[in-house]
């Protein structure tokens, strides 16, 4: 099958000038475009993408398809695929779907009649057959905070296993000699691998006890406080936690504070996501994944692949950092 | 000029089913379209909106522009808007503007070329002029959280100053008897009417001072913190503050915090919005913008504008109520 490469070559235009022609965007003079088309035409080179786009058939937006937008992991990816996208001259239209299959179904189906370009999408309840479906349709997905296994989707996603050790460790090097875990959902692929990171960074400790892990239905504040109040009566004696979370760390840090327990002077608190949370006081550590880094390149990647380019259709495992804010910081009391 | 209750009238069908006709949803048959089509022409109905639907030149989309979705406030006013939108079959295109005069205007321009059906807009930015241009692109504006007097604008705003009194208000019942304000910029109105709220409810009192008022240059967390510290040093003595908003509040909340003043023990302390702000300790009482309902009602209204009817063109002023949570309770110290 012809590339978009063999018809820069073919032409004798480079794959920049190609891409405009493709896209309608940016100025090609008008016998340029013409010995463009004619060598896409004597390729055969006709991937659905770009024939839609030549039929005007574009309509130079895509979708972002999120659970919840009030949910402040989501307008962090907003934000930074909306700033993408207007640099590639494409609008994004925002999609709540509430991980409720009927209604991403719905939206799947909207995004095939208004013709949207492209779809990026975060959400729990989507199987690889559904985004397998949706390709097939001739729109082009990439998945964030999620991956498929062998199955040809292209996703970004966070190391969330290293994140968890490297959060357990900090604490472990805070002088923290019990360390208890609040886990998300155990349907979230993302939970589950933040929990084993943990596991792999204290299990072997003499003091561990798989009650020291307590698991939240949802990724929320509520969650988090009932957790770490059930983990506080199941072992007052915790000196350190490392929540799934930043919104389940709130959540714990809400508990702390009811129950008159200091953070971070007897207890140390560390999150996960890398929030701007700067209402929150003491200000929460964290495990920051590179949201912005993630939509930018999810946006990059969707932009190459509407060009027609072949591209690495797997997961795309992002690198975390330990963000060290005052939750988790050794007090020195003054003797 | 005709209306498509003239349309309905003489064609014998509902306002609903015109409306379906002229946006191409839901089923009509055949014949009652063609009827409502006659009727149309021989009123010679022919709002450029419904006209451009009927060129099948609609695009089931309205674009929702505010300055930055990080801003908590706008996630919660875009899942309103987008469910509402999504009731009706139309999709939201989102757009970040930071308040940044060409970057709307480039949007605007946007909009048209990718016929999107109307704008719901939050700006501190656009002026009246620039905002009746667009209408004479034919293209539908509402404005929220904020109004442009005399002009024929469709707007949804908040009754801030009410709010402002109501805020002060209660810190008085609650026993403060020196309250200062943390004033949002004083470009945006809705800064100036809190602050005029403020000054209503409590200038005549007899510690009143105009000291007692500081200005923020934003409308962040940062701007909470800076002003807070400042009305310490001014006034050490300050038993309420009411903020402009929730973050300056939380930013208020975590000067307080560091100076080892205890919220509510010793300054009570109200924002202003009503966001969801469960992460914040302790939790803080606010002025409820009704967000959601401002949402709901824009998008409905912009509904209305779609289907040519004709809408009252002036500021829509909604209620605020006040959310009394912890920050401004009164402890009662234990004998």
């Amino acid at each position: 099958m012809a590339t978009i490469r063999d018809v820069a070559k073919m032409s004798g235009f480079s794959v920049a000038t190609v891409s405009r022609v493709l896209n309608k965007k940016g100025y090609v003079n008008a016998a340029t475009e013409k010995s463009i088309v004619a060598a896409m035409s004597a390729l055969n080179y006709t991937p659905s993408i770009a024939a839609r786009s030549l039929a005007g058939k574009s309509s130079g937006t895509i979708a972002l398809m999120v659970p919840d937008i009030l949910n402040p992991f989501f307008p962090e990816l907003a934000r930074a695929i909306e700033d993408a996208a207007n640099g590639y001259g494409y609008s994004v239209i925002l999609c709540n779907s509430d991980n409720d299959l009927q209604k991403e179904m719905n939206y799947f189906d909207m995004l095939v009649s208004k013709k949207v370009d492209g779809l990026i999408v975060a959400s729990y309840s989507l199987g690889p057959d559904q985004i397998l479906n949706l390709k097939k349709r001739s729109i082009p997905v990439i998945a964030i905070d999620n991956h498929f296994g062998a199955h040809p989707i292209v996703s970004f996603v966070s190391d969330n296993r290293a994140g968890g050790a490297m959060a357990t460790r900090h604490l472990l090097e805070q002088g923290c000699r019990k360390i208890a875990h609040i886990c998300g959902p155990m349907s979230i692929v993302a939970s589950r691998e933040r929990c084993l990171g943990y596991e792999e960074a204290c299990g072997t400790q003499p003091w561990f006890l798989p009650s020291l892990i307590a698991t939240s239905d949802d990724f929320h504040v509520e969650g988090g406080t009932r957790a770490m109040a059930e983990l506080l009566k199941r072992h007052p004696d915790i000196d350190g936690v490392f929540a799934g979370n930043d919104l389940m760390a709130c959540g714990a840090l809400k508990a702390l504070y009811r129950l008159r327990r200091k953070v971070p002077e007897e207890i140390k608190l560390v999150g996960f996501d890398g929030l701007a949370m700067s209402t929150v006081v003491p200000e929460l550590s964290t495990i920051a994944q590179p949201i912005r880094e993630m939509g930018t390149q999810a946006m990059d990647y969707l932009i190459r692949m509407l060009n027609g380019e072949r591209v690495e259709e797997r997961a795309h495992v992002m690198d975390v950092t330990l963000v060290v804010k005052q939750s988790s910081q050794i007090v020195h009391t003054r003797g």
